[in-house]
């Protein structure tokens, strides 16, 4: 028998391994015919090494096999490590400056010729056929390289938490139905006919009875689920670096984990960040950027000018300023090069978040000019350059509208300009914790308060009071992690007075029955000796996302699912046996599926 | 605010601290009032620290806050470090010399009266209570610790297979029904209702996928579902060392393969196993010791006596030897003593696994004595003798059967009476290599064959021949590895061949169709290009398991379920509103659950 044990990788040998003997196995990447010569790329996931078949040095009969050899056929051969010819030589490649001499060649498996090429680096092929061949696409390194980033950011992960004491402990993914936020993926139960499990959306209320029975400090890499309709960044079932500790204050949390982050991005990526990460209030976020995941690579804060604003004579700000609205404008700097046509565009684009146009001025060499400029006077104007810091060439865009369809417009409106005018620096790595967030929002729709964050975020101490008088002033010890303007972590000191839990229970009008039902075994738990505890949870696609700078969430994780949910590999969801439904007696028309 | 952060842990303070300032913080495990005194066993998850609280160093009002401490309360304490009284020290803790004087005092939560003692280290507590109360069982240490052994044997783990090469990618845990073998979990799926995901048994399609996607080397510690009626020692979501290679054979992969379980032994528990474990063909454990899995922690193989038994008159032997079966003994190292209401129990015992009875001979010191010794020339007797090495004082026992049911029996027989004669060192650990099992076995009730392990196991080079022919003789690249009598793990060479595994689908008698529908994909990969490859699955829970020395699986997880596969603490599963069925468009009619 051939013995196909590799001495090397495709990627390994070089110069210093000339004359040795060696034993390469993979894929043929490609075939050249050249000169009476067979040259081949043997390609495995480290890299590609060049083959020569000589006629003069192996038999006819092996040189024929060589000759049948095809795109993706998996091959092994020995052969010896020799210099290429002047001039062949290839600095790109680590091995480029050796070929291995053939002597004796073993075919493992032939390929048909795969739907795309694997050769091309190009991303371009449609990506549901990707999707579909997903052990093809992977092959073609991209993926896989990203796939070993996120490999190499989960050790480092585990490896770093378990040096600071916390110990991972796996928690069910056969868990209770608890609908609270997102939508629950249900699996029957067979032994208790008509009765659910429920795939977790988060190991939370596991976490915190960890704390409860004195675990001390509990880290997970965890698998969660959430059945929504996805947008482009969202998976079914998602991964997050889950963890919680006892005794502890959110600074030292925070720290800890800037520590964390900083050693994935070193680890993963070789790249250096600081271990201290800026803070900003929830307040400051929504006045100065009107978000609470504010992108810092680039400047082009908000500014209020309300004040200004209703000094002037402009009807449009003094209507909204009159109904409640507020003003706020956005220096674009030397953006008076944007003409008016490209302002029309803008304004359509904040159309789209409810804004029904957009001011602006530019400031040019004599002076702010625009339509608005006459409504306002030139010791007005002075004080707008002044407060916007306005520069030559400067042009300064405003909206006018309630304070929250300004916010997110303008925060759109920001980071469209920074994209547009190439503002971000695709290097930048900008972290911010955000904190001091509100403990609850009111919504309109079901006419309660609910969390802004979950219902066992701790208020801060000084402001329980308020939670019944003004609750929506109540500030949460609540601080989530953003880089480059996305949420990457989310985590609070947690509520473990039992009383103080059913109040927030009661705030949020759970009756007694539902608090008792879904969250019962919970309040008890925490009715035996709670300790305080904290703890935060990343999300680990998203870090991956950015070690690979891909916007793309499919492109981190091994066998994505669709937007609609369906792995177009293994054609799932599927139908499943009567035999199978009759056993859990539950009752179900399949619809048909149509796959790729 | 008291700062409750600590500077020491519970068990962490000794003579080197004395004078020393410390803040602990931990549940109060003892309070005992002595001499105008109260002492205060302060616990958490690394030990117990006495606290002292002394009338004439703190005041009166925190002197009667201490008097008031109840078990379980969670306190936070500052204090100094001083030396126990004389003759008070406590040899026996790691803190058992030193005491802290506390000079300040903040209850962080009181707690209700336990349903159990948190104290005693009995577990004779019922186990549903338990359950039922997990984060309270997990505070009186002992799973606790297990949990520990747990985390250290996963990072152990990931650590060797990353140094070794091997990626850990996540597989989908949405992922198809294929029911081969066990029953799948399903979860319906709401963007095609009707239509099912199932929760995958083993992620064994994925990792084979990896190998044609190139990845080389993959491992993951996977949870698996199995939604089967539970013995004692199954969970119906349990965890799997699964990991695969490419272009290796199985003599590497089994010796890389001891180094990861002796690093798991040296780092967990500090045991030092040998890095070369013996291995045995499927064929002699049968022989030997009637079972696919012996327990090697002792003697007493299984003999086969067909031709002493088929010389001897014993009309029982003779009739069973000519309708095909077969005769088998065992020597009981100084069973003489075992009485003969004995021998009826174990005859007894036998008669479970179809055995109608049990001959017997004691070694006296007149020689062989027995009801059936009369039948056996003297001749026979001494070729007996020398075939079991018979001495002074031996029982041999005789089973008489078909060959199945005597190696069921004797297999459990044999273990039964190493029980009973204490013949097992508690601390052995019996590793054991099982190697060229049978391919197929035949399944007589659906009148076809089964793969002995599972259909993507490759069969021995040599033997392919067999497949058309003498189906039941071919022998399977497969091994499993025995430890003191269970299977922590099996593995094999994979087929790589689209036409071998489609044969195999074939022989296994699944249709075109069902091919087509359950492993079309997989059957397409293997036409694109596949490397030789082979893999393994090690049972993790099992593996800790014994780490921790407990028989019961609960023990090494820390929210089991119970054989009904409930969860008693969060109690599910449970039911769902009708909302979330009416999203799936399924229905089913729940019965009634009633939780302890």
């Amino acid at each position: 028998m051939f013995d196909y044990r590799r001495t090397h990788t495709c990627g390994e040998l070089n110069c210093s391994h000339l004359k040795q003997n060696a034993t390469l196995s993979g894929w043929v990447h490609r075939r050249r015919d050249h000169g009476g010569l067979i040259f081949i790329d043997l390609r495995d996931r480290f890299g590609l090494t060049q083959l020569i078949f000589d006629p003069a040095a192996v038999s006819k009969e092996m040189f024929e096999q060589a000759s049948r050899l095809r795109s993706e056929w998996v091959i092994s051969i020995k052969g010896i490590v020799i210099p290429r010819a002047e001039g062949m030589t290839n600095p790109k490649l680590h091995t480029g400056e050796i070929e291995i001499q053939v002597k004796e060649l073993k075919i493992l498996s032939p390929a048909k010729t795969p739907p795309f090429s694997i050769c091309d680096e190009e991303t371009d092929v449609n990506e549901e056929l990707r999707l579909k061949y997903r052990y093809l696409d992977i092959r073609r390194g991209d993926i896989a390289k990203k796939l070993e980033i996120r490999h190499k950011a989960m050790l480092t992960t585990r490896n770093y938490m378990s040096k600071h004491g916390f110990l991972e402990i796996s928690t069910p993914i056969l868990a209770k139905s608890t609908p609270e936020g997102a939508r629950d993926f249900l699996v029957p139960s067979r032994t208790y006919p008509g009765n659910f499990y429920a795939l977790p959306q988060s190991p939370q209320l596991f976490k915190q009875l960890f704390m409860v029975a004195g675990m001390d400090r509990y880290f997970q890499i965890a698998i969660c689920f959430r059945d929504e309709d996805l947008r482009a960044d969202r998976q079914p079932e998602f991964t997050q670096i889950d963890l919680e500790m006892s005794f502890g204050i959110p600074g030292d949390l925070m720290h800890l984990l800037e520590g964390l982050v900083a050693t994935i991005f070193k680890e993963c990526i070789g790249v250096e960040i600081p271990h201290n990460f800026p803070h900003m209030k929830y307040r400051d976020c929504m006045e100065n950027y009107g978000t609470d995941r504010p992108d810092l690579r680039f400047g082009m804060p908000l500014v209020r000018i309300d004040d200004i604003a209703g000094r002037s004579t402009f009807g449009v700000f003094l209507e909204q300023l009159a109904a409640g609205g507020i003003v706020k404008a956005i220096c674009v700097k030397g953006g008076a090069d944007i003409s008016r046509k490209e302002i029309e565009n803008y304004t359509q684009f904040v159309n789209k978040f409810g804004l029904s146009g957009l001011a602006w001025m530019k400031n040019t060499p004599e002076g702010l000019s625009s339509n608005i400029v006459k409504f306002f006077s030139h010791d007005l104007l002075d004080e707008l350059i002044a407060r916007l810091k306005i520069e030559q060439n400067d042009l300064i865009l405003i909206a006018a509208a309630p304070e929250d369809r300004v916010n997110q417009a303008m925060d759109h409106l920001r980071r469209k300009l920074a994209r547009d005018r190439n503002l971000i620096d695709p290097d930048a790595l900008n972290f911010l914790w955000v904190t001091d967030f509100p403990l609850l929002r009111w919504n309109a729709e079901e006419g309660r308060l609910e969390s802004e964050h979950h219902p066992f975020t701790s208020p801060h101490f000084e402001d329980i009071s308020l939670l019944d008088s003004e609750p929506l002033k109540v500030r949460a010890l609540a601080y989530d992690l953003v880089l480059n303007g996305y949420e990457i972590g989310g985590g609070s000191q947690r509520i473990h007075s039992s009383e103080l839990q059913e109040k927030i229970f009661r705030t949020l009008k759970l009756t007694s029955e539902e608090i008792k039902d879904k969250f019962g075994f919970f309040v008890e738990a925490l009715q035996y000796g709670a300790p305080p505890h904290l703890g935060l949870a990343f999300g680990l696609d998203r870090i991956v996302m950015v070690l690979c700078k891909t916007e793309n969430i499919r492109d981190v994780i091994a066998f994505p699912k669709t937007q609609k949910a369906s792995d177009l590999m293994m054609q799932c969801p599927s139908k499943v046996s009567a035999k199978q439904l009759e056993e859990l007696k539950i009752k179900a028309e399949p619809v048909e599926i149509t796959w790729i």
